[in-house]
């Protein structure tokens, strides 16, 4: 894969974890032909210079799995990719911002966001207020 | 300060680095008053259980500083208060939302949110398009 030397640079700038890693929250970017709403947080992963780099070759999200020490195409097993549609950097260059169309749902429980879980400020749990994008066994297979 | 038990059980249920840390990203809540859209991400920033046991306490974000090694109120020096009006947990624990009604500008370079630097797929930083909520200088007296 061919990484374009600008984006090199670019990615020089930003300040990463002794691991490498930096912060990436992802939102559903405005999208008229999408149920979500435009500014919904969908997830908050961790990215890599690799996993940066793979993100703008392909406009496709791609992480870096703390767990499974390993990079991670967002949908590789599930199908539900999201596309860059634009970034940030925040003001000391340690989190980035993406906002992306998301195919099928973010999260790996079947819902759209990871954050579909509201609790009160006694930390009670609240009903969750949505339904299910997928159902997880019939996408993962497990 | 008295801590509600509820609350205790539900952030010991919080996955937490080996720091004792967790991920906190704050989004604008919808606020007519406000002229913030509604969802855009203002910061993201660290907290740990004293945070948020502070946070919940008195209805205002409070984060850990990883650079200064202190708890901080959001605003205690610049009146630029966030008040918490909802909060998600994610799918595993270890990343929280939070929606906020934003006072002044989230940003400690005068912008309404950190993530105020847009940049195209080539890593090149666009022109920010916004204007500075307020001037740091005037703020923090440096």
């Amino acid at each position: 894969m061919s990484v374009n030397p600008s984006i090199t640079s670019a990615l020089d700038a930003l300040r990463y974890t002794p691991d490498g890693l930096i912060a990436a929250i992802v939102q559903q970017a405005a999208d008229p032909a999408a149920s979500t709403p435009a500014g919904r947080v969908l997830m908050f992963a961790w990215m890599n210079r690799e996993a940066l780099e793979r993100t703008f070759a392909t406009g496709k999200m791609h992480y870096w799995s703390r767990s499974r020490n390993r990079l991670w195409l967002k949908g590789e097993t599930s199908g539900h990719v999201q596309e860059v549609v634009s970034w940030y950097r925040d003001c000391d260059g340690d989190a980035l911002l993406f906002a992306v169309r998301q195919t099928g749902g973010a999260c790996h429980t079947g819902y759209e966001s990871c954050f579909f879980q509201p609790l009160d400020f006694a930390g009670v749990a609240l009903p969750v207020r949505e339904d299910k994008r997928f159902e997880p066994e019939a996408v993962y297979g497990v």
